[in-house]
């Protein structure tokens, strides 16, 4: 009996488990559909598009007055505004263009085959037929390996080689299929100007823009990159705190440094992808700022490169000591705030679609650059010796310091500000002579001493750091490029004054949001 | 009369030219016919496959006997075969069982809603079917943008909701509509097992087999490169011999360091439309190895990456002189040497799917990288003052050079061996006393001296290639883990002794080519 009802239990149990695990799908799948829609809003508006169209295009079979008209073959139209209608304009209008090309092309073999077709007897005719069904066949999907040809008309060569198929063989059979062929052309034309209409005027959604606000967003994440990265480099935490930080990160891999450069650097595929559709719509035709973007896009991908190398930085098992990078931290970010800086300014000027003005901006992070230069200069030149195992100058500078002094004590000179420390600086410290060089002091930790390997991963750091600018300074030519290309706006010099001020957040608000200029 | 033969003349020329320009465009169009072809010949067999297919399916429409036992609808199998049929096996499966799911979902649904609508009268059932149009093609294009959906079934989708409308609105005005939705659905399996047959039986091309071998390639490419940028890095041309050809290289794009690692930074869409392709081939479906190569090839993405910053310290504006570089030739180059002799080794392990056994040569390249930290440790330690701009210990050094010895000597001492010469290294100088240490010599070259700013960019150099060899351990683990799932053969110890001659060439030639393992 106990064991009955504890069976009953469990049965209701698992009955209750079923119905709770059934809710909480139901839930699962109610916020998935909604983040969907919430994530972009067009997504829903494409739907609806989608559904209207296809219901606009029934009519033409359902309403009496109409399929009079055009009779069976308004079937093709529906079918066309299904394959045809995109998200996008450009992808319509290239999947639009390319079937009505690839249709019309078909139509006129297919008639030239079956004239020479119908000279014939029965059995030739079907044995001409299926020669060249063969022939079309192999010819137009060879051709489809050819680079231009698959890039711009692949949909367009399958649906040549579809209709063309479609009329040839079932010219065998029916007398009037040129009749036929000549009325699913003019049902596709009207599938095709619904799927435009909708396309073009309802809520257009433009590759272009899409492509335009992908590279601002590209430029957003970089610059936050390397924020973070150097703050996390210079950070006063512990070195075990921040190896499990960048462990916890690469396992859950939500690292806001990899989340800034990630989607820059498989862009693209995604890129060419948006400028192939881009291309086909009628505001980018004239410009050609679609290459433009896909060329920016190359070169924002190699910048981003060298972030990820910055980033391997912070990972890298042997530390530079914390003591060690401090003396550099000030002139590493500034330079690093001027590169945020004028990677959010570009990503402004293209957002506002205005001219950007590579003077004064690069000539800030220039500055800070040879601030950079300038600390790593200041520090005393290296001695590498041929033989490779002598400690010479450091035995050498001990000796020194201990006979004129004893043993523990550290002396300090007058800065030697210089633009060649290496050969001015000597001469100046020789100048001076004895009575200044060797006045002892008692300030034990005045001087800093690592092992060449310690200073690795600090100078690799650095290194990388002058190599963005230099990478950055490729980026500025070709968003300047893209300010002509596109026919940006003119640089207005109100921008500058808003944008010079150097705080932490110098984004300045877009005075005209995308949307307008989208709809423009 | 001058001037007219004049004219006649340039006409000629004219035409001439012409001639010579059509002649010049017929040239170029057959080599580039035949060089698509020689690049890949299984595109030639596609393309006949493909005719061959095409011819076969429309005997259904041409022969008398099978038309009559077919009828009209045979040309839905001709349809069928244009659109399913693609280049290889996985693709073609993905087309044709996503089509064939697609269509007997739509054909239900469509059963269904005519079912409903047959109960009411002519005008609400045009309602009725507009509506459901409306919402199907809704929800359907809302249900393409979950990112599961889109990536494994959106044929499908497109596919089901093209069979539904047709189904849905002809039945509108054809009363035998479910028979026609039959026969066609037969006439489309016919074409469906036409193409499986011809893709899964007669020269089949797998997508498993490509990523196999694209991933087999990125080893290759980024051994190459790795072997050319240390080879430049060390080259004993002058600096400007070097830039010239970084020059030449960036207006070509044909440098072979980039040449060798491109193919593996943009690899990330190729590599899953053909991993999505090969987890529908019946061979991967066990394993699900395909998922292994797509990680093996987002490890080898952050490896390349770490080659390009390498290659950024080719192109730096900043040298380091040939003479330190010098210094450090033998251990970088033996590294680097290793590296890519592991790169190959595994690249052959994958090539004859053999396990990979990860300890021996793991072992060689971490005895090189531990080569290397011992030359960098070999060096004196560095010294940094933390009120910036003292060149004291340099000034010391000097001062006490010239104190002894006048002004341009420069002093030799014996080397001294230790793990840590920063700390018993200079004990042991002190021990030896002023006796060895001061003994000048007239070697002005056993040191070398040079800024810290100099030295930035080979730091930066030889710390990418100790986070090349961190990054192959990761690249290491995945092929491991890659000979695991897939089910390699075991690891024979044959190979060993093959593959750990330290020529320049190690890779050995496959014993089991890849046709062999692509046809069993």
């Amino acid at each position: 009996m106990e064991v009955m009802s504890a069976e009953n239990n469990s049965c209701c149990l698992n009955n209750g488990d079923v119905v709770e695990k059934m809710k909480r799908f139901g839930r699962l799948t109610c916020r998935k559909i909604w983040k969907v829609g919430k994530e972009d809003k067009r997504r829903v508006i494409h739907s609806l598009k989608v559904g209207i169209s296809l219901s606009l295009v029934s009519l033409l079979y359902l309403m009496e007055p109409l399929f009079k008209g055009i009779g069976e073959n308004a079937i093709w139209a529906v079918m066309t505004v299904v394959v045809v209608l995109e998200f996008t304009t450009g992808a319509t209008l290239y999947k639009g263009l390319n079937r009505g090309l690839g249709t019309l092309l078909a139509g006129l073999l297919a008639f030239l085959i079956e004239r020479i077709a119908n000279e014939s007897d029965h059995i030739f005719h079907a044995a001409f037929i299926g020669t060249a069904v063969f022939l079309v066949g192999a010819v137009t999907t060879y051709m489809r390996f050819f680079s231009h040809i698959k890039k711009n008309y692949d949909y367009g060569v399958v649906i040549f080689l579809l209709t063309f198929n479609l009329i040839t063989v079932s010219s065998y059979r029916v007398d009037s299929v040129l009749k036929i062929a000549h009325e699913r052309f003019y049902t596709i034309a009207i599938g095709c100007g619904i799927c435009l209409l909708m396309s073009l005027f309802i809520f257009p959604i433009w590759s272009g823009e899409d492509l335009h606000l992908s590279t601002v967003a590209k430029f957003d994440g970089l610059a936050k990159s390397i924020e973070v990265c150097i703050n996390e480099y210079f950070s006063d935490g512990n070195i075990n705190q921040q190896e499990e930080k960048v462990k916890k990160y690469s396992m859950e891999m939500e690292d806001p440094i990899y989340k800034g450069y990630k989607d820059v650097l498989d862009s693209k595929s995604s890129d060419e992808t948006l400028a192939l559709y881009a291309s086909w719509e009628p505001r980018y035709l004239r410009s050609c700022s679609w290459q433009q973007y896909v060329k920016l896009g190359t070169v924002l991908r190699h910048f981003g490169y060298t972030i990820v190398a910055l980033h391997g930085c912070l990972q890298t098992e042997i530390k530079t000591p914390q003591s060690v990078r401090v003396l550099f931290k000030d002139p590493c970010n500034r330079l690093a705030r001027e590169v945020t800086k004028t990677l959010k300014e570009l990503s402004d000027s293209i957002r506002n679609r205005r001219k950007y003005c590579s003077e004064i901006p690069s000539n800030h992070v220039h500055e800070a650059l040879q601030d950079l230069i300038d600390a790593l200069k200041s520090q005393p030149r290296l001695f590498l010796s041929t033989n490779s195992n002598t400690n010479i100058l450091l035995a050498l500078a001990t000796l020194a310091t201990r006979q004129k002094s004893g043993k523990d004590f550290l002396v300090s000179l007058p800065s030697v500000n210089n633009d060649d420390p290496a050969r001015l600086g000597l001469s100046h410290v020789l100048k001076e002579g004895d009575k200044k060089i060797l006045r002892p002091t008692l300030s034990k930790n005045g001087i800093t001493s690592l092992e060449f390997l310690e200073a690795l991963p600090f100078a690799a750091f650095a290194s990388l750091l002058v190599e963005i600018v230099a990478r950055l300074d490729l980026v500025i030519e070709q968003v300047v490029e893209l300010g002509r290309v596109a026919q940006f706006k003119e640089y207005s010099h109100d921008d500058v004054v808003i944008n010079v001020s150097c705080d932490n957040n110098p984004r300045v608000e877009s005075e005209f949001p995308s949307s307008h200029t989208a709809a423009d």
